[in-house]
């Protein structure tokens, strides 16, 4: 069965948008063994809407459309399609009383523009939609499953979830299971050729796809086939281990956990805490850490400290030390590590400086080049790295390293233990 | 005329992949005044690609295929277009010499494989790819123009700007010019009905979208005409202008800028310094400020006390106000944002507190319950606000209502200065 997401608005053909829903429903789709055959993106002009409709319903059998369902001018998917498919659009009373209700509760009058939200193609079954005015709609007809659904992510991937995936679930066919594999340290070009011989060794019904980005590497298993279930895990399971055999070291994460969740996860087993001295990641460490539930249990608060007098008054780094090695320096990160430490009683006290750049580098002290320090009961590690990339890669990569220094700590045995 | 990509490539349907290359390309057609009409994606299949490319040519004039042209079984845009054009494909040697060139260069030898992409499309022209194996080609026939681009935008990025945009230059009529006027501290539905008046005075050449997440809207609005370029300019201040009539007090930014980068750049030009102390936004308001290049000329430091006892020790924050009020409350914002001016020695001093969730929430002290304090010279302000989302959109929503709060005590007359 073909399957072909139409996506409609204006904004997804220019520079600065990106349709990102379409990325939720192929997930949909994938996990109840259905895969995407086209996407098309067009826009609110009728002229173009026509040929695009037209074209996915000759060509694919489940066609779901999103956007201009809404109550403007520009809206023209609902007309368009019952125009193509030659039926009429039925008024439904019961759609202007909910509008209405809507309107109502937020103390504003509804207005005649939305009356056009009240039509539905003759035939069609009417899915509601609890977070906006725009319903969606199930049409089956010979030739076509249809569903129109409205463009605002909070709308659409609830109705997908509850209105729509349960409608296809009949008709998909196997399943769909994948695994993602997360690992930071080493570049893109790196872990294609450690995994060179790997490729080979992949049955035909998983596919292996990479995903790079500065500081952050994923290996994408996805199986699709008939089941069971069984063989799909053991399929999948046999490849990790054999990534895991090649890559051990710099892999963080079987499940796609982030690496905050990584660390956050060893730090909660461990009963232990940390606190961040941060310098050029300028507190991204400590909203990362943040960033995952309840991580107040172990996390106990990061020195974003910028300037050289909040690195002397907040942590004790000696003046002269910053004087002598510079801020961005193995010896001050060290400091930095050993005195957030000690003046918040974590511990693991951890530390970033460096040069984010673009500016403020020099030939000894490159943009990118960064220390990062670990300092723990028995000791302090550094760590010197030199990043490419802009400011905010620097930034991103900085926080990456310093969060698997942690990690390396506390899973020395990372590859066994996985 | 109308204009169409087509992206091949199996990976670009999965839920784990966006095709970035096409806003790339977007930006370059509009930059000479041609706007994207249909965007398609489709598999590495065949039998998917030949509807696909059947459809782009009967719709659009110009044709840009990007991805399936490398050397592998799968790579079939190049074999499915001629014979959908009815063109035979012709071997040229001088590519073969080319890529054989380009194997010894790296110590591998050339493989059978890449052969297939020594054949063009009769009647094409080659573009050399400096950066890659596969050509480009490009073709004119009676009814389309045609580019052939490799996927990987290293390789099709620069082949665009040099061999693909400069022919299209003449094609192109008149220009596209773009603004993004960006606000926050309103939601979108409030948003929309103050500016539905505004809607009806939009000519016709210009094009009106808006985009809202937690916390930040924008407002897009492009003109497309033949100009000339003051007409354009004209257009677009004359909507500007109408737009901070009905909207000042929210606009922190004409010019698609970030809050962060507005509020660096008031700082910046007042000559003031800042500091912060953050809780629940975990270290985001000093990763955002220092997003911005040479923020270090302003930003001094972050103080992310997440324990209580970091809010004590570091801020002074009296432990007897916070047993009193609890961590969430004006009282405790306030004594932060006091606490982090008066030892930090900056001008101004921002805090958070605030409830994240998904846990921790009482019926007095909700999830998304939030204040922000800015202390300064003259007094300490706080503010109130209840957000929604998950934990991710709140603490983004309280990083923005306190960087917006800097924003409008520096600038107190932003309509009118705007």
């Amino acid at each position: 069965m073909k399957v072909e997401i139409v996506a409609v608005g204006s904004e997804l053909l220019t520079p600065d948008f990106q349709d990102t829903n379409s990325l939720h429903l192929a997930a949909g789709l994938n996990g109840i063994g259905l895969r995407l055959n086209f996407k098309t993106t067009v826009g609110d002009d009728a002229r173009d809407l026509r040929p695009a409709l037209k074209a996915a319903l000759a060509r694919s059998r489940l066609v779901l459309c999103m956007g201009g369902l809404g109550p403007t001018e520009d809206d023209r998917t609902r007309e368009t399609l019952a125009r193509l498919l030659g039926r009429k659009l039925i008024f439904h009373p019961e759609i202007r009383k909910r509008i209405r209700e809507r309107f109502r509760r937020r103390g504003w009058p509804m207005t005649a523009s939305n009356l056009k939200q009240c039509y539905v193609i003759e035939g069609a079954e009417v899915l509601e939609n609890p977070n906006g005015t725009a319903p969606g709609q199930w049409l089956e007809t010979r030739r076509n499953l249809i569903a129109l659904l409205p463009g605002p992510p909070h709308e659409i991937l609830p109705m997908f979830e509850k209105d729509v995936l349960p409608r296809l679930t009949r008709l998909g066919r196997g399943m769909t299971v994948r695994r993602i594999i997360r690992l930071t340290g080493l570049g893109e070009s790196a872990m294609e050729s450690k995994i060179m011989s790997f490729y080979r060794a992949v049955p035909e019904d998983v596919s292996v796809t990479t995903l790079a980005a500065f500081g952050d590497l994923s290996i994408r298993l996805t199986y699709s086939g008939r089941g069971p279930r069984e063989l799909a895990d053991h399929r999948l399971e046999d490849l990790e281990r054999e990534l895991i055999r090649l890559l051990g070291p710099w892999i963080y994460s079987r499940s796609g956990e982030s690496l905050e969740a990584v660390v956050g996860g060893l730090l909660r087993a461990r009963g232990l805490t940390i606190a961040c001295a941060e310098s050029c990641t300028g507190g991204l460490i400590g909203h990362r850490l943040t960033e995952v539930p309840r991580s107040s249990d172990y996390f106990l608060e990061s020195a974003v400290v910028y300037s050289n007098r909040a690195k002397t008054r907040r942590l004790g780094v000696p003046e002269a030390l910053i004087k002598k090695h510079g801020a961005v320096s193995a010896e001050v990160a060290r400091a930095m590590a050993m005195g957030i430490r000690r003046t918040s009683g974590a511990d693991l006290g951890l530390a970033v400086t460096g040069v984010a750049g673009p500016g403020g580098g020099t030939p000894r002290k490159p943009v990118g080049l960064v220390y990062v320090a670990l300092a723990r009961k028995r000791g302090t590690a550094v760590v010197r790295s030199l990043f490419s990339g802009g400011r905010s890669q620097v930034k991103f990569q900085s926080s990456q390293k310093a969060l698997d220094l942690v990690r390396k700590a506390l899973n020395p045995g990372t590859a066994k233990s996985l």
